[in-house]
């Protein structure tokens, strides 16, 4: 099916739908809403509307799809793959106004937010009750893209990813039908679930324009270590060793040296510049986080650690996450004149070491800037590349390294996306992950977007 | 789209296909694959065959499609809603002779198995390595059925339903296709959710054939206790109590006198005849676990508890853990010309005392033996009724408790069937739970199945 760009007619019915001030057609806002964090190429929308409510939504979708007018949601653009750049132009929807924490249920650990609710905003908010929302992408991602694109984080290899914190969704379809999906209870076996199915569509089903999220009590006490070894490949056996041993750390991050070079620089942080873990555990009492941190000690030590630095305080923790956080910009910074390429592969565990020695040895043959670090408790392994702009040499060796990389996630059962999302980066893997399966998202996407009005060029190729 | 019966042909065509030892017509055969636990009326199939792997499945599928027979898996048949009863007769697939454990990945935590395996096989072998396969829904349900419908049971509480387990499937479809989807990464944003799509749908979308399953460790200590109550309200309180304070029970079940009366007599537990709940915590450490049933304790005497007996050792809990999974089947056994309606709603954690309130009070209105019992700490709610077979009076009475009953529990934002799934008996409130999002859900359905072979006449009405 061929989309249409904006007429002059359409522009005035979708101007009068919303009233001026929430309508823009302005170059600024239009620049803004053309590109995420990722290397991907900007391209502009026609329009961009700041929606309020469900049935704006529903209309505009209405009078969209009848027009065969391409439609992107926009959260807060901190992707990286390219999942909100409206390739295809025409309207760009942005949620920053329907950002309301509706209703807080903290008896029933569970909470109504809109999408646009900076997830940040929200545990600010739940601090006071004693209560998180568990999944922390970093950025300032807001609910409505973590719900886009599956997203996680940090303490996922404890609490899941969005996917398992989602119970009910409100979505307006691309004709403009309103569906809730989901129940209020925690757990359901009443016919299919599609709640799952929209969480990590990426904008392609549906727009969500509410849901219901589970919330995790704050756990009483904490304890985190940062332990160095000798080389990333020990770390990584670390990892392992950490993850099959059972203990379920709340936190089990990997920092090669070149990462904590960055954070020491922008954050003072004054760490040791090596191969790095940093752990946490959380639990109901101390006594039990330091029977946990003295069973690490010894696998560590076994492994052949460095140095293992347990009994992190409060404040240095909470630094030290912060910076972990804002590593990937931290980067993009670093590194004026350049675009980047973010490796996000996922794997079983025990393949997770042979992972991390082909990222090594691919850095080490290239000459590239590389940063190794990984949410490794996950399996799932970040590899940054930064290439100049524009340099087509270097950036074939990237896409080579690239393709290598997750070739050879995939052969090991992995997955070309742990967090990331699709979006445009990983489209042409999606054959070779999912075989035949592929065609049969397809087929749903067609079922419940027959015009391909919803962020058109993303996922498919 | 109209079904047909099989004729001579098809019979000759399916014996064909496997052989005459994996094919039967015989009477027996047909009567043993004509009812599950349920009340549903019993409907014979017209052949039964034992399948034995993808690609005979593929076959068959093919043949049925192209001939509009009815093709409905077979795990063992311990459902309660009449999941697997062949209402339109035609083939029925026994999946007990696909019941390989194919490889277990212990240091991955995964486990990948044929539908045929039963759950607690599974966890036998498992046993010595130190891991569980942790949704438990008692009886000798196969991972196909529990696949069917995202089962769960006592450890749900803890661990999650059978949906949060299962990491990758390969599936046949309909028309004879076979798919892979998920990876045996963890986490993964790539694509459409199928896994969880497939889950719970019944096998109304496709036939599981292999299954990568996630495992567990099991706990190094255990501590459970045994709390009686003056009533079955209070002791609805005190769960509540205990989730929202986030202690994290691995099992919280609630049960009613009139069960104990029954478990006593069955298993010679000598148990308090009172309301009950039977708690478990599990952790690294005992004084750990030793501090969270403190804290229970506190909690359950705040709400006024009877008695509150920590400590179980390990054979008592064992005894009472066997009690409670065979206690569908001891009240069944225990009221011989009776049927059964069992009620599976879950409801918020809030709404769960009120759900009880209700419980009782009808009970004492109307008269029908009714045992009271639940995975409280999901705040899901069983409560069977016995009502003489073919007393028209009696089982109108039950169906308007049914019927009251869930429709609160619908009110409340819960869910029609917690863990039971739609099957037959719940296909009625599907309309009223999830509103037009049904339809899509049909539209799914047609998607998958366009002549409507796979268990025709479940989930929709």
């Amino acid at each position: 099916m061929r989309l249409n760009r904006i007429n002059n007619n359409d522009l005035e019915a979708f101007r009068l739908m919303v009233g001026p001030d929430r309508f823009s057609i302005g170059e600024s806002v239009l620049n803004l809403h053309s590109k995420d964090q990722s290397r991907h190429s900007p391209s502009l929308p026609e329009a961009v509307i700041w929606p309020m409510n469900a049935s704006e939504i529903a209309e505009i979708l209405r009078y969209a799809n009848e027009h065969l007018i391409p439609v992107t949601a926009w959260g807060s653009g901190s992707s990286l793959e390219g999942n909100p750049i409206p390739v295809e132009g025409g309207l760009v929807l942005d949620f920053s106004q329907m950002n309301r924490i509706l209703d807080i249920r903290e008896e029933d650990f569970q909470a109504d937010v809109e999408p646009g609710v900076i997830y940040k905003d929200l545990n600010k908010k739940l601090r006071h009750k004693g209560l998180f929302f568990a999944p922390d992408p970093g950025a300032d991602a807001t609910l409505g893209g973590m719900i886009a694109n599956n997203s996680s984080g940090t303490r996922t290899v404890r609490y899941g990813s969005t996917r398992d914190n989602i119970l009910r969704l409100s979505v307006v379809l691309a004709n403009g039908e309103i569906i809730h999906t989901g129940s209020r209870s925690s757990k359901s076996s009443s016919g299919y679930d599609l709640v799952r199915l929209f969480v990590g569509s990426e904008g392609t089903l549906g727009l969500v324009v509410e849901a219901t999220v589970r919330l995790v009590g704050i756990p009483g006490e904490f304890s985190a270590a940062i332990v160095t070894f000798p080389t990333v490949e020990s770390a990584g056996r670390a990892v392992y060793e950490i993850i099959r041993s059972g203990m379920n750390p709340s936190a089990l991050e990997l920092l090669a040296p070149e990462c904590i070079e960055l954070i020491n620089r922008e954050h003072e942080l004054g760490l040791k510049v090596a191969p790095t873990l940093f752990m946490e555990y959380d639990g109901p009492s101390v006594q039990q986080l330091a029977e946990l941190l003295d069973m690490t000690k010894e696998i560590c030590e076994e492994v052949g650690c460095d140095e293992f630095r347990p009994g992190l305080g409060m404040t240095e923790r909470d630094r030290l996450f912060k910076a972990r956080h804002e590593l990937a910009e931290i980067i993009m910074r670093n590194h004026p004149g350049c675009s980047h390429m973010a490796i996000d592969i996922a794997v079983p565990i025990t393949a997770y070491p042979e992972m991390i020695a082909m990222a090594i040895e691919d850095r080490k043959n290239s000459g590239i800037p590389t940063y190794i670090f990984s949410h490794a408790g996950d399996g799932n392994l970040h590899i940054v590349f930064e290439g100049k702009t524009g340099d087509e040499k270097e950036w074939a060796v990237i896409e080579e390294m690239n393709e290598r990389i997750i070739s050879k996630a995939l052969s090991m059962d992995g997955t070309a996306t742990g967090e990331h999302g699709v979006g445009i980066g990983k489209r042409r893997f999606m054959a070779a992950e999912h075989g035949n399966s592929l065609e049969w998202m397809k087929k749903i996407k067609t079922l419940f977007d027959p015009n391909g009005i919803l962020n058109p060029g993303k996922i498919f190729e």
